[in-house]
């Protein structure tokens, strides 16, 4: 008997029948014995429907009205899964996010969490009822409907997770938990039954597939136990991966837990500037104010009085990015400004390695001995990214999925 | 300058364009200077396709769980209104019917309201924005959110208007006004400019397409100015019909205003029950167990000890009664149980026949020179209904708006 929150995707409360067949698996845990609060997206494809009619009518729709509108892809949702489980003879009720009261600010399409009040939810699980909550939304203290951006539902079911206090956050989706690569590029990629919140923070590019980022910080910060499940194999057939706190000090630990990747990259590099303080502010600044992400950054030993400054963008902002630097070209004497936007980035994530010395002479041996030819390098404690052109990136995960034993069942 | 409440129905609202043209619509009487409260409905097709998900998840779905997916409806369309208003270039804000806080009693899918606070629409108004409030639901004492049935939007509307001591309540449909009879029956039907509350609620046949006969009943009792208008006609093109409180004291008046009818209905007649006290509670009060709504009633005077005694339903329920009655035929002693379903009701409204006596008569006459025959008779103050054979629905009705000189302009 536990207080678990299990959150259901998109995916799988799609069509009414998925609905009924997640009301099914409730009753299996309910019939456990456990005391359960289900957290729930909108059905697939109806927030983006939703998305498409404020379209129509403005081209920059009201943030406070955008949220009103596309809030009811949740509602409807935990109105039809609590009457699937009343069809089940399961006593349930729904819940929007104002009824809970999940607290927001009030920074409308990604509102953050402030509070949440348990006391409703409490009532229901006292008297027996399964609690059906609204993923993705809140309330402002003025009582405005607000979301929380997209993937906040992940985020809705962690927070429930830790106000309540709950043993688990079950989170449902298509695949049965986080591999040690894509599985479309490496066969051999095996599940992960346990796996840090740091190293899932890093394993991003892997794990934004199957997890909403910003919900796994939430968890690392408030310890909520989180599992990553599928809701389309029988109750109980895997147990998913779950996401810790703590490294496993009874297992030998995993030197590599990961490879991720990432192929949305693209560099930039300023040559030949001055090498003198401030001038990683005045190349950047005017990055930051275009609202354009940054990823790694990387600025080499200067030589003859200069430097050479290199960074990652998104490959979709690299003309921007392009452009911006080649307009402060001359305001910051620079030679010339190149870029790359055919490159990909390449990690190996585990909190092995911080006992493991040598892992990233390890990386690079393993690529040279392939003619790889490594651009930038950037390190973590616990993560080592190269960047290397992007006709290499199978290969590069392959070959590194392999030399770090990740083919090997545990 | 005044405070209108306006109400526009699923069809005024049906795609994003619609939506934009209402904005326009608002917008060109808030350049006149008014104070507006917008209610909408959902978009046409939206509500059915929401029960209809509801349909499939169970036969019986939870009222309460109704209500919570089904209000969604006009969420979407107050938060898309709202949106297309700013677009417009005009403040706006939308309100669910918790947010008002329309306050209901609990009756899932058919509350009433009970309070209405007006505090945050009037701080809106105040600020010079449009207060845009989806019909057709609230909330209980619990925070539940609750509907109020099928055209509720009307009710919400009128509400508002009662609640905020509007000026006027415009409810904007796809007719422009109130008709002295269908015109698809009787070409040279007119419009009525306006028609009192009574006289609306008796010609609820043809009032039921045009306004929710509660959301009159209601205008009436808080004295709302409501006014029925299309809104598919230029602002300013049309008055659309007046719905009032007083008679019109300085015109003459119509002795007859309408002529209403009603092709769904059935008669029922138990032929020869004794003629004692209680007789009618033992005919009536089963069939009001069975659920059954009976409208007209009719006993006829008593003959050798026994009476004949009818009633009228709607005829989809014809057969049900036709059972319920021959299974207590026995116990109230009844000789034979016979009934019509090929009847229809023809009502002549006006409350200039309190005044004028001989309207019965002359209606009589009319019908018996047409060779229709009069099966039943009904009358109240301003009202006086005939059933008669369903074939001569048509005749009756085009001769009867004939006589009483309906035909010509007032």
């Amino acid at each position: 008997m536990a207080l678990i929150v299990q959150k259901y995707g998109g995916t799988s409360v799609g069509t009414t029948e998925r609905i009924r067949n997640v009301a099914k698996r409730v009753a299996k845990f309910k019939a456990m014995g456990h005391d359960l609060v289900i957290v729930v997206s909108a059905m697939s494809g109806e927030t983006n429907r939703l998305i498409g009619l404020t379209k129509e009518i403005s081209a920059t729709p009201t943030p406070r009205e955008l949220d009103v509108v596309i809030s009811t892809g949740e509602q409807v949702t935990i109105g039809l899964l609590s009457m699937a489980l009343e069809a089940e003879g399961i006593p349930a009720r729904s819940y929007t996010g104002g009824q809970v009261r999940i607290l927001t600010d009030n920074t409308h399409t990604k509102a953050r969490i402030l509070a949440i009040d348990e006391e409703n939810m409490r009532r229901d699980l006292n008297a027996g009822r399964v609690v059906v909550v609204a993923g993705f939304q809140g309330v402002d203290e003025d009582g405005n409907i607000t979301t929380l951006g997209r993937g906040g539902s992940d985020t809705t079911g962690v927070a429930l997770a830790a106000a309540l206090r709950a043993d688990e956050c079950q989170i449902y989706t298509d695949v049965d938990g986080v591999y040690t690569t894509d599985p479309r590029i490496v066969p051999e990629a095996r599940k992960l039954d346990r796996i840090t919140f740091e190293e899932m923070l890093e394993m991003a590019s892997l794990g934004s597939k199957v997890l909403q980022i910003r919900s796994v910080e939430f968890a690392g910060k408030y310890k909520v136990k989180l599992r990553v499940l599928s809701s389309f194999e029988e109750v109980g057939q895997s147990e998913g991966t779950l996401i810790t706190v703590e490294e496993d000090s009874n297992m030998e630990q995993p030197i590599i837990s990961g490879i991720a990747f990432n192929r949305d990259e693209a560099k930039l590099t300023v040559l030949g500037v001055p090498d003198r303080p401030g001038i990683a502010y005045q190349i950047l600044g005017p990055i930051a104010d275009a609202n354009i992400d940054v990823d790694m950054i990387i600025q080499n030993v200067g030589r003859d009085g200069t430097t050479d400054f290199s960074f990652t963008v998104n490959r979709s902002e690299f003309e921007k990015a392009k452009a911006v630097l080649e307009g402060v070209k001359t305001h910051i004497n620079a030679r010339e400004i190149v870029g790359d936007n055919k490159i990909c980035k390449v990690s190996a994530v585990g909190v092995g390695m911080r006992s493991h010395p040598g892992v990233a002479s390890q990386m690079f041996r393993t690529l040279a001995e392939e003619g790889i030819n490594i651009q930038m390098i950037s390190t973590s404690e616990i993560k080592i990214s190269v960047v290397v052109d992007e006709k290499y990136l199978e290969l590069a995960v392959r070959i590194l999925h392999r030399t770090f034993g990740l083919d090997q069942a545990a």
